[in-house]
């Protein structure tokens, strides 16, 4: 399979990495929202969520934490997202497994947020009836 | 301590509850972005990334992946982002760690994303050197 995070998680592609072990590669996002975006690529591939392993999950995340810590302090942001995106319709681009690491600067400009909604009373019950309908499958 | 998120997780304020354990509760989010939004919640009070322990920021992740599956065979969504705030710079708006599991639909208009800038050879070499540092403490 011709995945290019594959090739760059494997060192097949150069680039500017921050943290390496035998799981995972943290590397500079090319395109960054802001000054240090960083992203954390599995060495095998997992398309998505839903395709990685619990125990590599877990430990993507304790690996999120540690990043953030020393992306905190090394950049001095004044905070950080974590985003995580599946499929095309919520903006993921790369099929590979990765998670942002976006340090967060007051008065930038990056915008990652949402338009509050609302939650009506019938989507309420339908919502939480299907959902827990479904994790007792 | 005066905290909301504390009093949701432990059922002290009701909630639409999608999943209970231990550890966590699952709600649906009062200002949804999209249908589905919902909140993983630790019972435990941590502000952030920084302060959740690493064994309950593995189990928070493994919970989503978790989550994200029902959600996904729930809703017939086309996709779902996570995204975890740390830091009022980055959106967050209550002081209780929690990870937002957003359901995307093809043609919502939730526009969770950035611009992507560029990163320069500067930037690059700056950044590598700081946080690899940071990382060697």
């Amino acid at each position: 399979m011709d995945c290019i995070f594959c090739k760059i998680a494997n060192g097949e592609i150069p680039s500017a990495t921050l943290y390496e072990d035998g799981d995972f590669r943290v590397i500079l996002d090319l395109g960054p929202a802001t000054k240090g975006h960083a992203l954390i690529l599995p060495k095998k591939h997992y398309a998505n969520l839903h395709e990685i392993p619990e125990d590599m999950a877990a430990k993507a995340m304790v690996l999120a934490k540690k990043m953030a810590g020393a992306m905190t302090e090394a950049l001095a942001c004044d905070g950080l997202n974590v985003v995580q995106n599946n499929g095309e319709a919520a903006g993921q681009t790369v099929f590979h497994f990765h998670m942002h690491l976006i340090p967060r600067y007051k008065e930038d400009h990056a915008g990652i947020t949402w338009v509050p909604g609302t939650l009506t009373d019938d989507d309420k019950t339908e919502i939480v009836e299907k959902i827990t309908r479904e994790l007792a499958k």
